[in-house]
């Protein structure tokens, strides 16, 4: 992942003589140490990759990973006591003048320990890190299409699954079942399978409650894939619609379509999240329209980027992006459609598939 | 949660004005948020809480979780904005000269944005955090006694789910739609699902190879049961076992009950490792155990301390561990026999209790 550590560094404006990714204890482990290795398999808690300018970088890791370090390509250093973690620090980071961290994926306790280990001035490097990781590569959109085709295909079939009756805890387990089976290894964040009036709680995940005749079923997930995630919305309705449900519905999809189109290199993040509000705004639904447009994803779900009037980004090829609006009204419901995009040299390409033309019908 | 907070300033030696607990974007949310809210649904990425002395605590969130956060019945100051929470931090530490935090789980960009908008000496009181955590109430037990049991429960059927020919991550797809069937919200940790030579590695997770007749298959999981986990692990055999098989079940088998039984409130953590180690290492498997016997668990897999040569500490009641020894042998596989105990007043009580006491076969 030479190409990766090198980009990392030419985003920086002052030189260091390395950069130092440091895990903890799970969950807080820096998803950079996947960016630069590339590895697939592994837990890597407390391990750690030292970046060198020139695009090379060496692992720190315990002797039961070895094996999975090793399939980087890049040489391992494996220990078994914890005082080897100091050693190789002091080894390691000796004669460096200045040392680079990512503060945002970096415990505050892993930051001492690095401090109480080298002489070097330590700079903070996280806003060079995220711009690299913002701009994805070939081998990162490949494995991002992946894990949006097992999505797609999962959202898809989701209305012929859910009969009504089924409790929204069960209707999540159908969702990451076949996920799994489609090759997935997790939920890329806990899955949100909504019914009734609990649809307009955006972050709602699940309940006891059983999915109804009437009901807006919302459903908002997605697969994790050799630990890139996706990220998914479709919203059903149980039995015939009524008006109001076609009308939400309909405004939702046309905010999104509107979205959609102003999405290409150069324009504001913000510009796209606009559009979108505009649409909304201007039905009797004005004002439930109550969160961001989208966010950047990755390695991540939430990557450190995002299309809302509170990120100052302009789109570049590579970056990736969730559009999801959606309307929400308390005590009735709520739809949202989300999509996943990458941003192209002349607009956007769909990596999420999943029909959404017509408001689908769980029977 | 009031007599979690006073408990952690019970184990205080420095006396501080509040105690910030600071979540940044997921990965990076700090666990201790839900140990003292006991929040279960909600994402509360950016969200903090504020801990006094005498056991009061109020929450800053974002106005998407403000529902969510006000089940915990604390005050909630809910914000739109990024800048909200700057103000937040600037009115409510304003006066402290002692502010405590989390260093293990709070980020370094947090932890700087904290002291940009306070005059109070920041204290590190991890250790304090963990001491509190590591011993569980009843609730705690609770709900690890619930997760305990959907991960049993799953592991007793699994054999009779298996059939020779299915890929490993197919068997981690049913694991993980059982349990969720039986109401886990998830996996607590990458499912291990591995068979014949690859049980040999004790992190492997999953792979594309079928299982198939003389391989052990080797299943390490566990469910996430309002936010708190559970880890089993069960070793089986497809087919007839040969006498070697057996002879590494059994001695896996007994290193563990010998661990057991040294369990109650006293002990060194070693001195239960110590105990499995001995039983293998008399045997012709000597330094097949190549790694610590157990580790706690709640509300994170690994939940800060271990019975483990190099973790030092007492048991006490409450604390809740894994004891998993293991034999694992390079190119042929490997067994692990996993459950979960929590120290009594006068031993331990056992909280998996899938079967064992045979090598259980899949036809």
């Amino acid at each position: 992942m030479k190409s990766r550590i090198k980009k990392i560094y030419e985003n920086l404006c002052e030189e260091v003589d390395g950069i130092l990714i440091m895990n903890s204890t799970k969950p807080h482990v820096d998803m950079t140490f996947f960016y630069v290795t590339g590895l697939i398999h592994g837990e890597f808690e407390g391990s750690g990759v030292l970046l060198y300018p020139d695009g090379e970088a060496e692992i720190l890791t315990s002797a039961l990973e070895e094996e999975s370090a090793l399939k980087s390509g890049m040489p391992v250093t494996a220990i078994r006591k914890r005082e080897e973690r100091e050693e190789w620090l002091k080894d390691k980071l000796k004669g460096m003048d200045k040392l680079g961290i990512n503060s945002t994926e970096l415990t505050y306790s892993a930051y001492k320990k690095i401090g109480e280990n080298t002489d070097a001035e330590i700079i903070d490097v996280s806003d060079e890190i995220i711009e690299a990781r913002n701009i994805k590569d070939d081998e990162e959109i490949s494995r991002l299409r992946d894990a949006c085709r097992i999505a797609s295909d999962v959202a898809e079939e989701m209305p012929d699954i859910i009969k009504p009756g089924m409790r929204e805890y069960e209707v999540a387990a159908e969702i990451s079942y076949r996920m799994k089976k489609l090759g997935a290894t997790g939920d890329s964040f806990e899955i949100i399978a909504s019914s009734g009036p609990n649809t307009a709680e955006p972050h709602f995940t699940t309940s006891e409650r059983k999915v109804s005749e009437g009901d807006f079923v919302l459903l908002d997930f997605g697969a994790l894939y050799k630990r890139y995630c996706s990220d998914i919305t479709r919203t059903f309705v149980v039995g015939e619609p009524s008006e109001k449900q076609k009308k939400i519905y309909g405004t939702v999809l046309e905010a999104q379509k509107a979205a959609l189109e102003t999405i290409a290199p150069g324009v504001k993040g913000e510009e796209a999240h606009n559009a979108a509000a505009e649409v909304i705004d201007s039905t009797e639904f004005e004002g439930k329209f109550t969160h961001g447009l989208g966010h950047s994803i990755g390695l991540s779900v939430h990557d450190g980027s995002g299309l809302s009037p509170s990120v100052d980004i302009e789109l570049e090829p590579g970056m990736v992006f969730t559009v999801e609006p959606g309307i929400y009204i308390p005590g009735y419901g709520g739809v949202r459609i989300e999509d996943d995009i990458v941003v192209t040299e002349d607009g956007y390409e769909l990596l999420t598939d999943a029909s959404k033309e017509e408001l689908r019908i769980i029977k």
